[in-house]
């Protein structure tokens, strides 16, 4: 065990350790030698073979990167460095690096690629157009124009995805599922929107069914939430329920959405049939779509 | 019926029709003489004597206003013109500003004032620095400089914000409240706070209780959700449990927390006894506070 890099250990929990990002001392504290850096390729992280992040000392940043405050490990703070551009490797290209992290990985990168990424794409002030800085950590930005002193804060997006159960007249259960424009061939999942200002979640998940799909819900319940950083997204799980049937699909928004039945489901999620290709595992809709077939 | 002014007429529910806002025929045809905009002095709303919103015609906008699409009623478009500077009348003044509007417009008047605020606060290009145009109705802002072309969205955050019950070793149900700093005197109500990148709604929840009141949480149940115009946030109310009863209030967000019996809560709420102030009745903590005291 002596021979064991333990600056490559994976590191399995991070405390956000809040108090820290306004306390300059603690943070010049944990920002020594012992200090993490998460590293990244662009907005990727690299992965060992058994699913962990790949961490380094502050020594791998670029000279003038600007660092992000991701919490503590044990008494070692851990970092992330800001890209110089926030590129990374698309969508499916995303899907297989979640695939590839262990569970535990999975917020822990989550939380790093939604902040460096909005820290790159936020570098001058929106409300004045001056350069800003980062501030407590890396978990604000201030305004370098004093006229303006404006302090911005990385954001979050809440999305309501639903499934949409629906009964025919001989009471079988059927589930409403869709395609996104430019979908991996074969792909269908649970119909998803951004809650819009002024909205709840209840009313967002009623637009946007009936927005996408012509829909009329009648019963809305919460499930699961989970973090999804393209970019930085909350996702907000709900089953809702209609007694209308008849499809409309937006296809502005849609490719197509249409009707499965239970059993088709049950063939698709347990792999015995290819009728259509259902949302990778990690995805919450993936466990959506299990709790509506376990009658949740 | 003839003489009544149906362009101050107050709106009752507002159809977002977000399909008019990407097509700039319908949204024109929508802009014409029968269009109403909100009447707003900076971010604050003029409130007819039955708690009604007044609306006025375009022609009441400063003529280099920018609009905002808000949606439609019947085939009247409904629109409010961004303010030069975001200002209203504060946290208690908006109190009574949500207290003094009819239940039905408050979603109105939420959903208007965040846009019109975020729209007031990102005249700049948070990637680049050039300056930004309004696109879409509104529901966007454009980068004027071809080389960045980045599309900004409105921003709503998401909160969460949550009773908190723990049991006598007598079994008798108690709810944690606390007081901000420089809240209104006797002021108590449910903790809250911003969801972070990486975060679900629950983990939100326990890392909120801990840091705040060192309370660790056995359970988080979702309840109810709204939308808070203050600038623009999701409210994602929670039910949580704890087993652990000894409070330790972090003094850099709270000025106190503490436990409340049934009783007191029930007696404070029916409006029996002034041991605190509650909640006002719009505000979700208060639907949450109910709630709690029905069982839920
Ligand atoms: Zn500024
Ligand atoms: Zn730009």
């Amino acid at each position: 065990m002596a021979d064991f890099d333990t600056r490559r250990a994976p590191i399995v929990n991070i405390d956000r350790a809040d108090h820290v990002r306004s306390d300059p001392e603690a943070l010049a504290d944990y920002s020594g030698m012992r200090a993490r850096l998460l590293l990244l390729n662009g907005l990727d992280p690299q992965i060992d073979a058994e699913g962990g992040l790949v961490w380094g000392s502050l020594a791998d940043a670029e000279p003038d990167a600007e660092l992000v405050f991701l919490g503590i490990d044990g008494d070692r703070g851990c970092f992330a460095a800001v890209p110089k551009r926030p590129t990374g490797v698309g969508r499916e290209g995303f899907m297989r690096t979640i695939t590839a992290l262990h569970d535990s990985q999975v917020p822990i990168y989550a939380c790093a690629r939604s902040l460096v990424d909005w820290h790159a794409r936020h570098r001058f002030c929106a409300q004045c157009g001056s350069h800003t800085v980062p501030v407590k950590g890396g978990w604000q930005r201030g305004c370098l124009n004093d006229a303006c002193g404006a302090q911005h804060f990385p954001r979050t997006d809440p999305v309501t995805i639903m499934t949409v159960e629906n009964r025919t007249e001989k009471g079988e259960r059927r589930l409403l599922l869709g395609r996104g424009l430019g979908w991996p061939e074969g792909r269908y999942s649970a119909l998803a929107g951004f809650v819009e200002p002024g909205e709840t979640i209840e009313e967002a998940v009623r637009r946007e069914v009936l927005e996408e799909a012509g829909l009329p819900i009648a019963q809305v319940r919460y499930r699961a939430s989970q973090a999804w950083p393209m970019p930085s997204q909350l996702m907000i799980g709900c089953a809702a329920v209609t007694f209308h049937e008849r499809i409309v699909v937006d296809k502005t928004e849609l490719e197509d959405a249409r009707w499965f039945t239970e059993a088709q489901v049950r063939d698709v999620m347990s792999g015995r049939d290819g009728l259509f290709l259902p949302p990778p595992r990690y995805a919450i809709a993936h466990r959506l779509i299990r709790d509506w077939l376990d009658g949740n």
